[in-house]
């Protein structure tokens, strides 16, 4: 669960070309040398080759350039953050953590490499996205670079993905409730977030105020999405199997819809939806530049409202 | 295996004062927030109280002062590559890693706290040690620091540790001899060892002349130690037990001595020990400041010495 996974969000308005490049980029920034141990190379391999749809860094890469930072930065930036994301993948889905045996329909490398070279592949990413980040950032003046690394690492470490990780592991000892669910996904999904959104606008030195409001559009989407994915995983385990618990409910994980219900769920996910709304209208005001972030939040509704639907017809079949 | 041991160097003369001040940093500059989860605190806790005898991180303080590094960064250097090499004995004794029980005598970090709070609190190290090289070599021209960075990320990386650490893990298909075993050590021990002594002077803009000397110095020290570990392993079993195989070889783990022979080890070491201290011996004319450096070379001689006067009294016993 240390991953923030988004594959709900389809990919923002960018261009074929543009995407290409974020692929080749992906496959490309973390080069392997030619004598590579063979099970490190191949664990490697396994994921560089597997980019997932690559989201996020199409985000990173359309804030960047929206807030001044050069193409190749913004590349940079991009990958680097999409690199941290993956060893978070890849730690998430050790036996000792998520337990997981298949990652976007292929063996996860854990699995078919075994668990040190797992570890060792994340280690690569994280050494890797840490080198790319600071080359992303290198032109700016130095004062921002010290505010966007300590950004960077407070996202990152024991004041937040860090924590959200070890909170949700150890949930069953928690109380099950809306603060919990929320205090976790705050840690484990928004802090990934937080970084793709607010840290490019940082790095171009937007105004305090802007940084307010993208800090808490990170916060009111993450949540959302975090809802999004508890409602599906209880919904969906419904409705292929006709009872509860869901997949979250065995494993005793935290899950908001399991915490409050599926009605309270509903409603707190209506209302994140709304604040995040008025944000959103609030930044375009003053940043026109970022309304590619307009096809998120669309993209972000349309799913709430079909997962909305999916929980009405439930109560009507009287399974609530 | 990831992990450099340097416990056979005693500390380089540093007074008691400065080594209190590393010792109070090393705990002090990982501060964890009030409601960070209490199994990841406790894990934690539990490796920032029991900081070993932080060799490593004399090492670099000294060097960098030599280098001219104020003193804040000296430490901040010195404490971000202790944290580096924390985090890789968390990972090293993992029980898909090296399966160690216990580490200065105590229970390891996976055994009192679990495996995935161990994987979160060397992620936490590795996490704070980027901020804080990042914070020590800030204040060096910004040609002088992405050399730095590349470097740190060079040794740390697929080039360096990382692949050195899945060599040594699959060390059982690999041939046994000593190309391969100081390929191994190279990337789990030179690296290591390389970084404590080369960046400081990096970010010093030492003369090209002074950087290779160093490199070459951490190279023969860095195998010389190695050297050492594996008749120690050898020769320690075979008093203890009165018979082979050591350790190493039961796991099948590298282990020169294993691989050529106690007598070839031994003239191995001895030439490797000849070539470094030709090296310090040229150093030392243009860089009489890191002359601490010769206790350092004392100590290590001593060792072999010792370990030389073993190796000869087992084949006098007739055990070789």
């Amino acid at each position: 669960m240390l991953a923030t996974k988004l594959r709900m969000f389809p990919a923002p308005a960018m261009n074929h070309l543009e995407v290409a490049r974020l692929r080749d980029a992906y496959t490309a920034y973390l080069p392997l040398p030619a004598n590579l141990e063979p099970h490190l190379e191949g664990a490697l391999q396994h994921v560089l080759r597997n980019p997932g749809n690559l989201v996020r860094p199409q985000i990173v890469f359309q804030m960047s350039v929206a807030h001044g930072l050069p193409d190749v930065h913004a590349i940079e930036l991009a990958i680097a953050l999409e690199y941290f994301h993956t060893a978070s993948l890849l730690f998430d889905d050790l036996p000792c953590m998520d337990h997981a045996l298949e990652r976007r329909g292929i063996p996860c490398v854990h699995v078919r490499f075994g668990e040190s070279d797992a570890i060792l592949a994340a280690l690569a990413f994280i050494n890797r996205a840490y080198a790319l980040t600071w080359r992303a950032i290198s032109d700016c003046p130095q004062e921002r670079q010290s505010r966007a690394l300590a950004y960077l690492e407070r996202q990152l470490g024991v004041n937040g993905l860090l924590n959200g990780q070890s909170l949700d592991l150890h949930y069953a000892a928690l109380p099950h409730d809306r603060q919990t669910t929320e205090r976790i996904a705050c840690g484990k999904t928004v802090s990934l977030i937080r970084l793709a959104i607010v840290l490019p606008a940082l790095l171009g030195d937007a105004p305090e105020g802007e940084l307010r409001l993208l800090d808490r559009i990170a916060v009111y989407w993450g949540l959302s999405y975090q809802i999004l994915d508890d409602l599906k995983d209880v919904l969906q385990s419904a409705a292929e199997t006709g009872k509860t618990p869901s997949r979250d409910g065995a494993l005793d994980r935290p899950n908001i819809a399991l915490a409050i219900g599926v009605p309270a769920a509903v409603a707190r996910l209506t209302r994140l939806l709304y604040l995040g709304d008025r944000m959103l209208r609030r930044l375009l005001i003053t940043r026109p530049g970022v309304s590619f972030l307009e096809k998120l939040r669309n993209d972000l509704r349309k799913e709430a409202v079909h997962i909305t639907e999916s929980a009405f017809e439930r109560e009507a079949r009287g399974l609530a």
